[in-house]
C-alpha cells in the first residue's frame, strides 16, 4: 500500500517536473520548434519516458498551457484597497511579468500554436480571459453586469492582449509605458461608452471616484482635458489647438513615466 | 487549342461557384459543421466532383477563406475626403456589414475554426489587419509611423474584431452604437498614447482638425470633457461630479445614436 502511494507521487512529481521543463524552453522558443526530445535531454530522461507520462506533444503541451493558464489567472487577484486606477496597473505589471516570462511560449499560443485549433487550448485561453473580466467587474462591483459594461470589459482584455503581443516583437516602446496606457485605454473605453449610455456613465464615476488626484487615471484624464475642453468651434480646419494639446503632456515624461504630482502642479486637476 | 481555354475558363468558374456555395453555407453554420456532402448538394454537383476542384475541405475552406479576405480588404478602402471620424464610421459600417454577412464563419475562424491552426488561414487574418494598418496610417499621412503609432492602430484593429465577435454572439447592442463606439475608441487610444507621449499628441491633433464641430469624433469628446474638466482635487474620494457626467450625456441618445447637432447646441463644442 505504501509503495502504492509512493508511486503516485512520483507520477505527479515527474510530470510536474517535465511541465516545468517544458515551460522553461517554451519560453526562449517557440513550442512548434522545441522537440520532445530536448525535453527529455532537459529533463534527464529517455524519450520514451517523456511518453510514459504525457502520449504525445500535444497531452503535454496542453499540461504546460494549463499550468501556465492557472498561474496567469492568479496574477489577477488584486485586493480591493485604493483607487482602481492604481489596481489595474498593478495587475498589469504582474500581467506583463507573466508576457515576459513565457514570451515565444505566448505569442505562439495566441497567434495559432501548435496546439491552437485544440479545443483544449481555446478553452484554457477563454478561462483566462473569462478569469480577467470576472476580476475587473467584481472590482468594479458589477456582479451582474449590463451588456455594454460586459463588452467593454471584454474588448479591453482583447486589447491588452494585442498590445502584449505587439511589445514581444520588438519591445519597442517599453512595457511600464504599456502598463500605465492599458490602465488609461480601460478608462477611456469606458468614457467612450459613457458618451453613449447614461448606465456606463456610472461605471466611469465609480472608476474614478477613489482617484484623489494621485492616481494614474487621475493625470491621464488631466492631460486629456487640453483636448476635450470647450473650444470656438468657428475656429474652422485649425478650430483644434496643438499647443494646448502638448503642453499637456509636460506632467508625463517621454519616457512614459508619470509623475502625479507634477501634473496635478500643473493644474490638470481633476 | 479553343476547347483547351473553354475547359480553363470552366474549372475557374466552377471553383467559384463552389467557394459562393461554401461561403453561403458558413455564412449559416460554423464550417466545422458544414460537410463536403452538403456543399456538393448546393452546388447541383457529386461530392467526388467536389473533391476534383478541391482535395479536400481544407482547400475549399482555404479558398472560400481568401476571397472572404480579399473581399473585407476591400471594404477598408475610403475616399480621403472630409472628417477622418466620419471616414472611420463609414469603414466600421462596412466592416459591420461584412461581419453579419459573414456571421458564424467569422467567429469560427478567429475563435478558432478548422484551418485556424493553418499557416495559411493566419496568414489570410495577418493579411486583412495589415491592409487595415496600412489604410488607417494613409489616412493620418503616415507612412513611416512611429512605434507607439503603429501599436495603436493595430491594437485598435484587435479591438474592433473583438467587438465584432462579442457583438455577433447575442446583438445585445446595436452594431450602429458599436460602429460609432469603435471610432470613439481609435480617438480615445490615440488620445491616452497623447497623453504619454508627445509625438502621439499631434496625430490627435491631426485626427480632430478637421471635425468642424459636427463629426462623431467631436460629439464623443464633447461628452467626455465633462469628466476631464478641471476639479477642485481636494474633494477628495467624492471629488467627482457624477452629475456633470450625467448631464455630458444629453447630447446623445440612449439608443446609442448620436445628434451632433443637438451637442453643439448643449454646449458640447470642441
Amino acid at each position: 500500500m505504501t509503495t502504492g502511494v509512493r508511486r503516485r507521487m512520483g507520477v505527479e512529481e515527474r510530470r510536474r517536473q517535465l511541465i516545468g521543463v517544458a515551460l522553461e524552453l517554451f519560453s526562449q522558443r517557440s513550442p512548434d520548434d522545441v522537440s520532445i526530445d530536448e525535453i527529455a535531454a532537459s529533463a534527464g530522461i529517455s524519450r520514451p519516458l517523456v511518453y510514459h507520462y504525457f502520449p504525445g506533444k500535444l497531452s503535454l503541451y496542453e499540461a504546460a498551457l494549463r499550468r501556465a493558464a492557472e498561474d496567469l489567472a492568479e496574477r489577477f487577484t488584486e485586493p480591493r484597497q485604493g483607487p482602481l486606477g492604481a489596481r489595474l496597473l498593478r495587475v498589469m505589471g504582474r500581467f506583463f511579468d507573466f508576457v515576459e516570462e513565457h514570451g515565444p511560449g505566448f505569442s505562439a499560443l495566441m497567434r495559432g500554436g501548435p496546439a491552437a485549433g485544440s479545443s483544449a487550448a481555446s478553452a484554457l485561453v477563454e478561462g483566462v480571459r473569462e478569469a480577467a473580466k470576472v476580476q475587473i467587474l467584481s472590482h468594479l462591483d458589477a456582479q451582474d453586469p449590463p451588456p455594454r459594461l460586459e463588452l467593454v470589459v471584454r474588448s479591453w482584455v482583447s486589447l491588452a492582449e494585442s498590445t502584449a503581443l505587439i511589445w514581444l516583437e520588438d519591445r519597442a516602446v517599453p512595457r511600464a509605458e504599456l502598463e500605465l496606457k492599458l490602465v488609461g485605454d480601460f478608462a477611456a473605453l469606458v468614457a467612450v461608452a459613457a458618451a453613449q449610455d447614461p448606465g456606463m456613465a456610472g461605471v466611469l464615476g465609480r472608476l474614478l471616484a477613489e482617484e484623489h488626484g494621485t492616481g494614474p487615471l487621475h493625470t491621464l484624464l488631466g492631460s486629456l482635458s487640453a483636448f476635450t475642453a470647450p473650444r470656438d468651434t468657428e475656429g474652422g480646419a485649425d478650430g483644434v489647438d496643438r499647443t494646448g494639446g502638448e503642453a499637456a503632456v509636460g506632467g508625463v515624461s517621454a519616457r512614459g513615466g508619470v509623475d502625479a504630482e507634477d501634473a496635478t502642479a500643473e493644474g490638470a486637476s481633476l
